[in-house]
């Protein structure tokens, strides 16, 4: 399997915030911004596999600060790390005022995806590159935060079931 | 201000899971349960308030199963512990097939909201009292969630700082 | 085919009045309070049947007050009788003033659903047990309601038949 | 206030069935179709009153045939009774097979609105002019209409107050 | 194949302008009134053919007046020329403000479609008979504009082939 | 007014084709293009001039290849012209196979759009300084197009005046 850089993977997504996206002060929901995340990040890890991709967690999302109805939201995502049949994904959300043109960093997140056949069997995906400093950091760090999340998924998974309705 | 117990805010929602939610697999996609999970939990915790309130952070969603298209699926959440002006709400996400009665955990989160008025400052809320165990037992591990979660909050405001497009 | 009890087939659903749901005057559509009560109404009869169903009739609906967007909606639905293929649904919608916490009987219907297989061939749903006096109550009135229905259906399908474009 | 005929407020609507608006079985949700009503009975009102106008009841609505995703569906809406301030729309839904050319009734209904001004204060309406036979005919027996459903409101009501959660 | 005349084809949609489908200013986005010409036209293709069609092409849009929301927005769609497998359809745009009752032309366009089979093959369409003289007219010119289409489409071919990212 | 480089207006939009965006053959509704083609060529008027843009008129559109479910769209943007308070957008719209990565141009379209304050007057534009071969290319070739427009917009206004229903 040939190995593929960060970029290839890189993915874009510029839109405005509209009413029906927003609570009633005008703000986004947070639930609406962590369903454009899940969205953006699924595409780049698609890009990178070339296979069908589900989630298999959000790390945390911190909302560092509200976005406004009415102003453009722009996403973007790229694989960070990849682990036999499974992929990092980095997003991170920026608005831009449309009248001011000033852009504020909003919320950014890891996601992992898994790429999958029809019948869900996992698939191997292609190593990656990492080509700039900034992708070369997120990579080297990566496996701290899988083992991390490996410990969490099992926590996760014992409280779920100790608590059921 | 009156203390309140968990039970009060207790909001549960059932719902058919639709092929517009769901990919090319046949099942729901993360963001689309993500987006469920910050609206139950928010009703939940403006209940609690009695307060217009905003989500201030997701704390890490794991998909332990998928969900098909066809199924039920039903979000329950509450409020698990509170801090000034802060509410820590838990969420489940049980999946039920219609045909065969069986129940599953899907995923469940922790999130965080903050109660605010009409310009956005933050207001206090009311004490929480705990009766189960179980709610006991959310409510007294509640506070080292908090702590790593601020420590978190300011790792994640550092990086999307530093990679800004 | 075992009996099942009317709470094995309760089914609720909470959600908050988003402005696309509402007209110029900041109340709910009635055609969206129709929708969500068919939605959460066959829900309850797919529960009590596990087979598919579709809707057969609603009953009237009468809005006794407003649903105000920025309030929570808080729809139930269990099965009141059944009737070899069909089952008879009864819906309730309370509103919230998430503020104030004041709850408000806004609307309630009876809907009929007939339970089919993948061919839409009628398929028999499992007998009823009411236990309740609510539940009894509304048991044991069921039969009139459905002669009443019966003799409707035929009177609407002359008319719509007598009116044709 | 002038009088105004039947067809002044006649008001169309021709519409492909999707995919989101159908359940497993290819054929569109119950609910849906109630809202769809809904929609276009509105809009026959507000020409007649020429003032906003709410939902303030929904006949029973009996599903005489399933309408099949991919086919066309046709509503025709107009007003047929008034009385001070307000209006009985009757609800025409008829499906096409864009194929075959076919077209069946699948559903009618009757709903009242009530016109309002801005602050809920309800408005008289113009009086109306029955001119075809079946104008005619649907003006004449309104009254008994009307009377039944005031009776029905009643004992909704009483009902509904009876069972709360 | 048997002729069919223009009227066999006209459909007529009636729909309210709502919040979700307007800008910042209270009008309705261009898009969105873009997307239900096509969807309008579409139709009034499909009934002409009685066969699956596709848009191959939309001609210029002028948006003539903003469309508000709170009106009433009136489509109107019928097939004005067929060339083998193809059709042309004519889309107008009325809007009507409820309160007053004025109507105004907001915007008009020419569609055209082609008639494909399950495989996405081409499939011939029935000749079609102009009956009024505004029929004839839109039939007469529609040869004129036919070859314009087939030019630019050539140029637009060419221009999207040299830019590509 | 500072000029402004073409390279500053420039949006992207990467989107997955989902069920709902597309016909009975699976590929995205011409619509529904037309919709995201004037979401995405609005972001960019308004990027350039920082103030509130309305849609004046869209080009013609050639679908040149269909776009199937499944597949990612990638949507690009870009002021090429300004004239006082009028703005020319290019918009090319390509799809990706997420399996294979081929990419192909799909459809392209020039759209104009007026910048206006909040009573609807129209607001100067900054000037535009084209950079690259491609941007001067299509901005020396503005002008014949602007004529080419307001020619039809004339006629399309008496087309639409004639005939009125």
């Amino acid at each position: 399997m040939e190995a593929k850089t960060v970029s290839q993977s890189k993915t874009v997504k510029a839109m405005l915030v509209l009413p029906p996206d927003s609570n009633a002060l005008g703000t986004m929901f947070g639930g609406q911004v962590m369903s454009y995340i899940d969205d953006i990040a699924s595409i780049a890890a698609f890009r990178h596999a070339r296979q069908q991709v589900v989630t298999a967690s959000t790390d945390s999302v911190d909302f560092l600060r509200p976005i406004k109805v009415g102003s453009m939201v722009c996403m973007e995502a790229f694989v960070t790390w990849v682990h036999k049949t499974s992929m990092e994904v980095y997003v991170s959300v920026i608005s831009e005022d449309l009248k001011s043109g000033e852009r504020q960093v909003c919320a950014s997140s890891f996601l992992t995806f898994v790429a999958i056949d029809e019948k869900g069997k996992r698939l191997e995906v292609p190593p990656l590159i990492p080509e700039s400093d900034y992708e070369k950091d997120l990579y080297n760090t990566a496996e701290a935060r899988f083992e991390r999340r490996m410990e969490r998924r099992l926590q996760s998974r014992k409280m779920a079931e100790k608590y059921r309705t």
